[in-house]
C-alpha cells in the first residue's frame, strides 16, 4: 500500500482548493504586545499581529508573568500525571475555586483545552444521560460538534440564533427526551452574540439543561469578566458555562463550571479528562492570576472597547466593508479566497502586518474575510498604519468599497 | 427534568462499585521531588509521591526550568492563537525539529496533549484513508481506543503483544483494505513491552502502516531515550511514532513522528488539531530543553534502572508480590479492590507514602494493584522506607506473601 501517494493526493487536492494552509512562523515579543518576530521564509521585519486571540494582551500581564515564575520554582514543569494518579497540584484545586467563583457556581473542571472541555463534556452528557438529545445551535464550533458526534446520542440542529425555532425543536422532541440545549454566547467567525435571555427561556419551557460556551467572551464581557451570561444578569440560569484560559486570559486550557453534581458527573466519566496529563501547574497560576486582575480591572475592557470602535469608525470612513456585530471581533469582508489569501500575503511582505485570511471552510465560500481583533495593546497609530494600508490594498486589487 | 438527580444516580452507583475517584491534593516542591505537601483534608505531612509519571524528574530540572522562565519573559505566557491563526511560534518549530530528530523522522506535530494526538491521529488517519481498517492491540490506551472510535472506519482486534494472532487478523482482511496496525512500546499498567520486531515484521508482510505509541518510554529507552523502538534498532520501519512530552521529559503535551506527507496529512484534517489553541512557547521551550537533554544524557535512565531493580529486590525480599516485566513499571498486586485503595490510604496517613490505588476499570477486577514507578531521585533509603511499611501492611491486612 503506497500510503506516500495517498497522503499527497488528499494534500493536493487541499491545495487546488486553494484551502492548504500555511503557518506564519512568529516569535512574540513579551512586553512588546502586539509585536512579533516574522521567522517566515524571506521575511524583512517585524510584524504587529492583528488576529490574536490573547485578546487584552493578559499574556504579557505582569501579575501573570509573576505568577507563573513563582510557581515554576515552587512546583517544577510539569504536574507529574493525570488528576487521579498523582497530577492534582495545588494550584489546579485552587484555579477550579477561581472559576467556580467567576461563574457564580459550585464548582469547576480544568480541562487540557477548551476544545477537549466541549468534546469530552458534551460527548459525556450525550452518552450517559438516559435519553438524551442534544440540541444545537447551527454554527456551534468543531469542538461541539465533535462532542456531539461522539456522544451517539441523537441530535437536533436550531437555526443559529433563533429562539422560535429552537422552541419549534423543542416542541418536536419526544416528552421522555432529556434534552441539552448547546450553544454559543460570541461565535468567533461573525462577533454576533446569541439571544442568551430568550434562548433559557425557552430552555426552562421545556425542562431543558443549557450548555453554552462563552470562549470568546470570558475575561471581556460582564462587570467581573465572567461573560456575556454574567454582563445580562443570567448565569444562575445557565446550567453549565464552558471558558478557556487561553484567550482574553492569556495563558492556555479550558473549563467547565456548573453544579457540584455535575462537575463531579463529567470528572468521574469524562475519558478526555480522566486520561490525560493535568496542565502544568504554573499553567494554573498564571491563568489564576490573570481571572483574578480581569475580575477586579476593567481598564483592558475600556480601551479594547475604545480601540474597536475606532478601527470600525476609520475603516467605515475608508470604505472598507466590515461585518456589523455588538463584539470585539471585526470582520473585513473580501468574498473571494484567492483576493483573501492574497490580501493577507501582502499585507505581512510589504506593510509588516499580520491578520490571517479566513477561507472555506472556517467560513462558508464567498464569506472569505480578514478577522481583525484590536486589543488594548494597539495604538490609534497601529490602527491608522493598518486602516490606509487596506486602503491601499482595497483599490489595488479592485475590491469593493462599502457604501457611506 | 430533575438533572441533578440524574446526575447523583450515576455517582451513587459509582461509589457503591468502589469505583469513585478521590484526587489527592498535592503540591509538588521543585527541588526535593519526589516529596510533595498534602493539601488533603486531615493531611499532616509532607509525602513522598511513588506514581508520577515524572519518571525521570525532568519536571526539575535546571535546564527545563531556564528555557521556561527565559521563553515566558521573551514571548509571555500563552500562545495566543490556534496553529493556524497567529499561534505558531518560534519555540513550536523548533520542538516540531527536534521530534523530528529524536525519531529520526521527517517532521512533527505537536498536540495538547498525548491523548489527543492519539484521538486525532488515529481519528484522522481512520476516517480519511481509503477503505482503512484500524487493527489494535487488544490493551490500547483509552486515547486510542476513542480515536478508533471516532474515525467510523471497520477496526479489529489482536490478542494483546501477539504477532501470530496479528498475522491472522491481517491475513483476514479484504484485499484492498488500508491496513493501520496500532499499538504501544510500553504498557502503562502492566509494564510489559511490545515485541516490536515481530509487529513491523507482520505488519511488512501486508503492506500495512505501523502506529506506535511510546508514552511510556520516550526519555526512557534507547541511546537517545527516543524509546523502545531506538533501542531495538526500528525507527525507520515505523510508519508513525507518538509521543508525550508530559511524563519522562516532565511537561506537557504530546506528539506525532514521520514523514512529511504523513504530518502535513494530519495537520490539515485533524479537527482536535486545528481548532485549538497551541501550548505556550515556554512549554515547548521546556520539553525542548528536556529532549536535548536526554538524548546525551545517560545517567537518570541509569539510576532509575538502579532504583527499579533495587526496588524489585527489597519486595522480593519481603515477600510482597509485584508484576515482573522488563520496564520501570512496579506493579504490586493487591487482588482486592477494597484493601488496595485501604493500603493507599493507610500509606499516605500513617507513612507519608502515596500511591493511588488502581482498581477496575483501568485494570480488570481481580488484579487490583498499587502502580510504583521508582525515579533517580528516590533514594535508597526511600526503598527502604517503603518496602517496611508495605510488610507492616502485608501483615496487618492478611495479604498472600509471594513464594520466595
Amino acid at each position: 500500500m503506497d500510503f506516500e501517494k495517498l497522503f499527497a493526493e488528499q494534500l493536493d487536492t487541499l491545495r487546488n482548493e486553494g484551502n492548504y494552509r500555511v503557518f506564519a512562523h512568529l516569535e512574540r515579543h513579551c512586553g512588546g504586545f502586539p509585536k512579533a518576530k516574522n521567522h517566515g521564509d524571506g521575511a524583512k521585519r517585524d510584524v504587529t499581529v492583528w488576529c490574536s486571540n490573547d485578546y487584552l494582551g493578559m499574556g504579557q500581564h505582569q501579575d501573570v508573568l509573576n505568577a507563573m515564575h513563582e510557581t515554576l520554582d515552587k512546583c517544577g514543569a510539569g504536574a507529574g500525571g493525570t488528576r487521579n494518579i498523582s497530577g492534582t497540584n495545588h494550584y489546579h484545586v485552587k484555579l477550579e475555586e477561581e472559576l467556580a467563583d467567576l461563574h457564580g457556581k459550585d464548582a469547576a473542571l480544568i480541562f487540557t483545552s477548551g476544545y477537549v472541555s466541549n468534546w469530552a463534556s458534551l460527548s459525556t452528557l450525550g452518552a450517559r444521560l438516559p435519553n438524551a438529545v442534544i440540541v444545537s445551535d447551527a454554527l456551534n464550533h468543531a469542538s461541539m460538534i465533535e462532542g456531539m458526534r461522539h456522544a451517539k446520542c441523537p441530535k437536533a440542529i436550531w437555526k443559529h440564533n433563533d429562539p422560535e425555532d429552537l422552541d419549534r425543536v423543542l416542541s418536536d422532541l419526544p416528552a421522555n427526551a432529556t434534552k441539552i440545549v448547546a450553544f454559543e454566547s460570541v461565535y468567533s467567525m461573525d462577533g454576533d452574540i446569541a439571544p442568551i435571555r430568550e434562548i433559557v427561556e425557552v430552555a426552562e419551557k421545556h425542562g431543558a439543561m443549557t450548555y453554552l460556551d462563552e470562549v470568546h467572551a470570558v475575561g471581556l464581557y460582564g462587570p467581573r469578566g465572567a461573560g456575556i451570561a454574567e454582563q445580562e444578569g443570567l448565569m444562575d440560569r445557565i446550567t453549565l458555562i464552558e471558558g478557556t484560559l487561553g484567550k482574553a486570559y492569556g495563558v492556555m486550557g479550558g473549563y467547565i463550571t456548573g453544579s457540584r453534581n455535575l462537575i463531579d458527573f463529567v470528572r468521574s466519566f469524562a475519558s478526555g479528562f480522566i486520561f490525560t496529563t493535568a496542565i502544568p501547574p504554573a499553567v494554573a497560576a498564571g491563568a489564576t492570576a490573570s481571572i483574578k486582575h480581569l475580575k477586579q480591572s476593567d481598564s483592558e475592557r475600556m480601551l479594547q472597547r475604545e480601540r474597536v470602535a475606532q478601527l470600525r469608525a476609520k475603516l467605515d470612513a475608508a470604505g472598507i466593508p466590515h461585518l456589523p456585530n455588538p463584539s470585539h471581533i471585526v470582520p473585513v469582508m473580501v468574498k473571494d479566497p484567492v483576493k483573501c489569501k492574497q490580501i493577507s500575503d501582502i499585507l505581512m511582505q510589504d506593510f509588516g502586518i499580520y491578520v490571517q485570511p479566513i477561507n472555506y471552510p472556517t467560513v462558508p465560500k464567498g464569506t472569505e474575510r480578514l478577522r481583525f481583533t484590536p486589543t488594548p495593546l494597539h495604538t490609534e497609530a497601529d490602527i491608522d498604519y493598518l486602516v490606509a494600508a487596506l486602503g491601499t490594498l482595497w483599490s489595488q486589487c479592485a475590491l469593493a468599497r462599502a457604501v457611506a
